[in-house]
């Protein structure tokens, strides 16, 4: 017999591309490693866009969702001229939080530049931690199942 | 016989120092030039430490002070390791606005690395231009003669 | 009859759009103006692909161009969401420099956000400022007929 | 009898401070969590200031530490006029990297803004890895005892 908890959650995930600006670049001409937290930002907006959970949907739902943790691993460098692309997932969670695999690639060869994970909260617009998921986080699980 | 409108108005200014990081320095290993966007801010918060014209006192005020006006120009390099020095004049104007002026030496010679200057006028918080001088910022220039 | 000095320089220009990022948005929520110094980056970068004269290109016949003037004016904010339309032209000039005027546009209405001018010129690689047109510059003037 | 192996490695260590900028603030009013790799890298030039094994000695011996992992967490947020005092600890290793750790303080009551740690692992200026120590670093860490 058909069990729910076996089917696995939906794996939501998204793609976007950047292609490396001269002024990302540093004086060994790599990318600073800085500069791969604004990508991970990249993604997770994108992400955003396409399944409609925007900071802006969160921020007018009287939300906002700050990073608790971030853990990224440098496999490779890009420079100028290089594309990258990069994979979010979204990694489904019973806890009142929203975690993000990311695999970044340089484009041309699909060669694995980063992996990395972020966690994020929810903070009321006036600063309170919400232990619970707010509705309108419960309702965009429910609409994507997962 | 003396006229008042001879007597120059005081000189308002200050100076900062800032160490050169290695994530301002790009591929050529020269200081990227939209960094020093970020040094003349940091000339103008100096100067509202020290003359009490702080952006939150402003904004305390009900008004924001955006840039409508920058000019740069870049005479030398600078590079990881160097300090540099920002020199930062208010100049005396009739309209509302706050003009400053700018001179960046790296410190080690004193050699000049830019000049620039800026105008911002004055906005209350929700928009509006102001066209006569804010009543703080009337006293303020009262108060330091200018 | 016709007088070659009397046919103006063919206008060489190019737009490329950018969608303004979160951490791009200053605590007013507006973009924060040193930001805009990328954008023209971006503009330029744009226009060296479209043209032939990517940064790349210059480094590869020996020369770099750093900026030695820039001005901006901010007509209008914009903020997270927005997307800008950043119009780069060449302006032909005989010196060995290369100026480029700007206009940015929000995209939604083509308002004007900002106009902005840089000049820059020719260094070699060992940094030695170039008082006339370096040949790959020159021929490609020619091949643009500007 | 003494057994080396049970005195503890010297603990090195530096604090500096950084005062929070305008424009490293979001539009949420608390400085972007991005930012935070910059003061990170801040804390290391400090260290590497104080111990005699900053960026450029690296370079000069042959070497560069590009960063292979980072992890960060956020306990706490720091706005506009706050300044943050970066703490950074080396913790020793046999392998041939550096792994330093990191505190964050709000400086005016010193409660914890963010832990963090990274490791850099050593590449030879054309770009090998470095399997063992380098000899500038193992003379390093002998002068220090760690």
């Amino acid at each position: 017999m058909a069990n729910n908890s076996s089917i696995p959650a939906k794996t939501l995930s998204c793609r976007t591309e950047v292609k490396i600006r001269f002024c990302e670049v540093d004086s060994l001409r790599i990318v600073w490693h800085g500069n791969y937290v604004k990508y991970l930002e990249d993604g997770r907006e994108k992400f955003g866009d396409q399944y409609g959970i925007e900071y802006i949907t969160m921020y007018k739902n009287g939300f906002t969702a700050p990073l608790v943790d971030m853990k990224i691993k440098f496999k490779q460098s890009v420079t100028i001229g290089d594309t990258i692309l990069i994979e979010t997932i979204y990694r489904p969670t019973q806890a009142a939080k929203m975690v993000f695999d990311y695999i970044i690639y340089n484009k041309s060869d699909m060669s694995v530049v980063l992996t990395a994970e972020t966690t994020q909260v929810f903070m009321s617009i006036d600063g309170e931690l919400q232990l619970n998921n707010p509705e309108f986080f419960q309702k965009w699980k429910e609409r994507w199942g997962c």
